[in-house]
């Protein structure tokens, strides 16, 4: 339970000092400037503090729920065991230098946990700001926030500073604001459920290098997710910010791909970055409805032009008006100007002009994008007062000018969205647009024992081995047979049928194309010169059936943090040139697979020209293959290509390993 | 010469209103506010305007340089023909209501210029907001802008007050504002080539929809570009902007591909928005040195996480730190921290922290991204004074806090730029080196006399003349043959080599392999069937020799705007699913085709897994099609696949239409 760490009845701050450019001095002040609760301050040299009485030890402190530690980072075991004595539920440990610095460092942590834990204190940190909550400021940040309903949950104490800093410029009231620091107890998932629960909360904002543990993020954050807006901004997707993030939090940065999977399974939203998430705050604070269609209202015609190419390309859609709408919008319109979408109200438009506009098109099912340009005849501010008319209509506003500050004060006190650029607002709109339903990802192996008599003791599966797995797994196969010897090759050969494909067959994965192992075509009459060339360097030999289609790329994985996922993909060599691959979490249904190969484009090529190809087979190979490497603990594998033509998809290549 | 628009000695305005809310009356008093020169007003019922006297008429004006037109669009041409009378140089052109709107607007709009053509004056607009230059304020804006080094030319009235407004926000110096409106007379190209020599414009910004002349603009533009930094921000690059851009101001917003060609060629650099643009003018507009190697130092460890994310996703590169500098810095950080990049000079530094990091690695050659969150320790306003003693020493800085406007606003006026986000100012820097060196593109149709017999009255090429076009101007085919009787079959496949693959011939361009109309892989023995198959519904049979290979695409195409053009891409049905094109116009040197095949992905696909595939001869492919297209006046072209392996490059299908 972590009601003791976010709605504790006492505070103790240890290491309260006297000096107040000291970090327990200034987490001191702002828990006693905010905090109406009880109040003990930890000094083992002064008798007060800041005009408390302070006690010279932890121990003599008594019914503490909460212990805020400042202290050297040798001294934090000590303390932590004086809070197990005192029966404090729950710990803040600010002091850095634990993990996230050295060995020395990553001792003290294991340390202070295994103290915590035996004695039931949860603890937020090592390496952390601290908390504000809505009763009280723990950190040691000079953050002067209004109380709202945002929370904000940053595994980076400068981020989560910069995210303080952004609420009070932006008069953004928060609920929580929680640095997550190393997570040695308290995780990000712990975090998020508690605030799932919270009735101030109604959206939360996070910034993280990675999970503490992937497996629970995925059991328990869909369920965040149902209840409220959770958008994630995740630092380390790239080899240099990776690199950073494990020195800094002590972290190590998951896979960007599998990260952004895990997102999307669990129904959140994932931004590009800093300027995005505070652009989306903006959608998800206010209380407009957001729809994916838009009319786009605009007194400068330019506006128009570059919002409209923006929606374009950001897969929104510029809705077309009624002919009831353009009826009456000629009355509002200069004589020769026609009404459409951008709805250019022309240079000469006043706020009247607006409000009449806005009042023929405010019940249309879509987002009215209002951009105003302060002209001569208008200002911001004045479009800004019309707007909150029109409050609840859906309406998301860009003011563009020198008021353009006041205009949207005016609009964000009221809770409409009010931006400074077009291209913001469509990217903000469609954030919200492209979140998912929250999904529960049920992990349960059911191997077929023949499958795993098949995998039994091996690091890699044979190539013909491979092939058998799958067709136990119901995956097609092209038909193919074994030649260990000169004397099987006819046979085999008249069992394949031709043109086959004579293949060197290996214990382990290879390049067979690479060393010569690879003849496509073979005919009847070229059947012994290829044997011959491909048995000369290897003893096995595959004759498979060739066949022709449109190759598609399906692999699967196990990630260290999110477990086991396939990946999809435009197959053969454009795989490794196009890296048009998407990510999804096993296991996978039929209808995620579609979205998957959507994503991938790989619909598209089985679509084009109108080619008749396969999708359900596609799609249910892809759904077997996710639950396939789970039952099996895959730890990598690949099918490349899965040949997909009118009758069907098989698995050509399969390359396994366990 | 436009002297008389951008440096005249005396100006009038006619349809100088008395009503202070219209036009004409803005416009006088703008100029009066800021003109020195002579200046007439023109009303034709008032004796007096804002204390000026009035003329009744034009014609009673002597010497008057610039007329500035703000009367009903009815009246214009007699107005004209009044500029023309007095002797006029030039006129700007505020009225709108003419091509942007209906019939009769066009038919004045070209009424208007051909009086002003006939009598020698140069026109801006209409349908234009007016101008700014050193010298006066010549618009119906009230901008009160500072004198400086930026020009601006917009097509839209709208974004012009937009980056009018901006400029005064921002305290950015302009030179020339240029609101273009219809372009009828003066146009891009030409207030370019003003600003090309002007010498108080160092960079020049412009909105535009569309060219108005493309083969002037490639002419003349490469050589602005030498000069000066030209940067273009594109609207209508989608469907729905086009679409609004043509009603708005006349002009037909070409294709955003080839448009980003055609910038490319002439050494442009181009923004995708707005935001981007004012954030490239921080960079382009300051006095730092910009380099593609990045140090990032920084007091947040979150921040510099992002940050590294964020230039290896835009293609910078994160520096290594020298030897030398990694033990100075030892010195500067704190005792458990190790100096790397980005240099995390974690949250507890001072500006001096700061000052002795800079000036450790100041010398280094490359740009030094320097961030700041404000924090306790420090403040955004405090690092920014430190910033400014590395002037000249390719600084830019990011400023996150409380007293960011502050902080930037001291940076900006020292030169400096200042950016609140780490993204922007990374893709600000990746901008300014994404700059190609200006071209001029000669097209000098020059076909050989073969080939002028070849296409000589056709608008389609038949395939097999298709395929002997290609092998006059010397590029590779399979072998191939014409078999227009069955008694030619075998004399013909003999002569071609088997594998072979029999294909349909037919005088116009069809999808051969959807009607049936193409056998792959055929050998002797399924020659005769094969030929039955698809002579049945073809009277001309086309045999082609079987190649493997990789399926390159290389289109061409003469685009309404920019002519000739050639397309690159992936091939086969890929083209049409991946979309991974590259375009460059006519004619191509061997050394751009190679660069547009990497753009395009083509470079990768002939290279992956070792792969040793001929990439010069498809750049000399693209190169000589590239000159085809203009030699033959080619409407558009595809050749796809192009097939390359080890041995070269081969036109397997080719569809030209004239």
């Amino acid at each position: 339970m972590l009601e003791k760490l976010f709605r504790p009845s006492s505070v103790a701050v240890v290491g309260a000092s006297r000096n107040r450019d000291k970090v327990g001095n200034i987490v001191l002040r702002n828990v006693l400037s905010t905090f109406r609760g009880k109040v003990f301050a930890v000094n083992d040299k002064a008798d007060s503090v800041e005009g408390v009485k302070a006690n010279r030890s932890l121990k003599e402190v008594k019914n503490v729920d909460l212990v805020v530690v400042a202290v050297p980072r040798t001294v934090v075991p000590q303390v932590m065991e004086e809070a197990v004595q005192v029966g404090a539920g729950a710990a803040v440990v600010i002091t850095s230098g634990f993990r996230e610095t050295d060995e020395e460092g990553a001792r003290l942590e294991n340390e202070l946990v295994s103290i915590a834990r035996k004695g039931d204190v949860r603890v937020l940190g090592p390496n952390t700001l601290g908390l504000v909550t809505p009763a009280m400021n723990a950190t040691f940040a000079f953050a002067d926030v209004l109380r709202g309903n945002v929370a904000v949950v940053a595994q980076s104490g400068g981020i989560g500073v910069y995210m303080l800093n952004w609420a009070q410029r932006t008069r953004t009231g928060l609920s929580y604001f929680v640095s997550l620091g190393n997570q040695a107890d308290v995780s990000e998932t712990d975090v998020f459920q508690f605030l799932a629960e919270d009735l101030e909360t109604r959206a939360i904002f996070s910034y993280l290098e990675g999970v503490a543990d992937g497996s629970r993020f995925l059991d328990v954050v869909p369920d965040v997710a149902k209840r409220k807006p959770l958008v994630f901004l995740k630092g380390g997707t790239g080899k240099g910010g990776a690199e950073a993030a494990k020195t800094h939090t002590g972290s190590v940065a998951g896979s960007g791909e599998l990260f952004r999977a895990a997102v999307r399974t669990v129904g959140g939203i994932q931004v590009d970055g800093l300027e995005d998430m505070l652009n989306l705050a903006k959608v998800l604070t206010a209380d407009e409805p957001i729809r994916p269609d838009v009319l786009v209202v605009t007194n400068s015609g330019g506006h128009g032009v570059l919002t409209a190419d923006s929606i374009e390309s950001s897969g929104l859609k510029m809705v077309t008006l009624t002919p009831g709408a353009n009826e009456e919008l000629k009355k509002v319109l200069p004589p020769q100007s026609l009404p459409k979408n951008p709805l250019d109200l022309s240079g000469d438009a006043d706020s009247e002009r607006y409000r009449r506009a806005l009042q023929i098109v405010q019940d249309l099912d879509c987002t009215k994008l209002v951009i105003v340009q302060s002209l001569p005849m208008v200002s911001c501010s004045e479009v800004a007062r019309v707007a909150l008319e029109f409050k609840g209509k859906g309406v998301v506003t860009v003011v563009m000018g020198l008021d353009e500050d006041a205009a949207s004060r005016t609009l964000e006190l009221a809770r409409m969205p009010a931006f400074r650029f077009p291209e913001d607002a469509v990217k903000a709109i469609s954030y919200v647009l492209k979140r998912r339903p929250p999904q529960r990802k049920i992990r349960v192996p059911q191997p077929l024992e023949e499958a795993r008599e098949l995998v039994e003791g091996r690091k890699y599966l044979p190539d013909y081995v491979a092939m058998k797995l799958m067709e136990l797994y119901g995956v097609r196969t092209p038909r193919w047979a074994v030649v260990e010897d000169p004397s099987q090759l006819n046979e085999a050969a008249t069992k394949v049928g031709f043109p086959l494909v004579v293949k060197a067959s290996t214990d382990e994965p290879i390049h067979k194309t690479e060393v010569g192992g690879v003849v496509m075509n073979v005919e009847r009459d070229s059947l012994e010169q290829a044997y011959k060339l491909v048995s000369s360097k290897f003893k096995r030999v595959l004759l498979q059936r060739q066949l022709h289609g449109v190759e598609v790329f399906v692999g699967g994985l196990r990630d260290p943090a999110f477990g086991h996922a396939v990946v999809v993909g435009i197959g053969g060599v454009h795989v490794e040139v196009i890296k048009s691959l998407s990510y999804a979490l096993s296991p996978v249904s039929e209808d995620e697979a579609l979205e998957v190969m959507s994503e991938s484009k790989v619909t598209q090529l089985l679509t084009a020209r109108n080619r008749n190809y396969d999708l359900g087979s596609v799609a249910r190979t892809i759904s077997t293959i996710s639950r396939l490497i789970v039952d099996l603990n895959v730890r990598e594998m690949d099918v490349n290509p899965l040949m997909v033509n009118e009758e069907g998809a098989y698995a050509v290549d399969v390359r396994i390993e366990l």
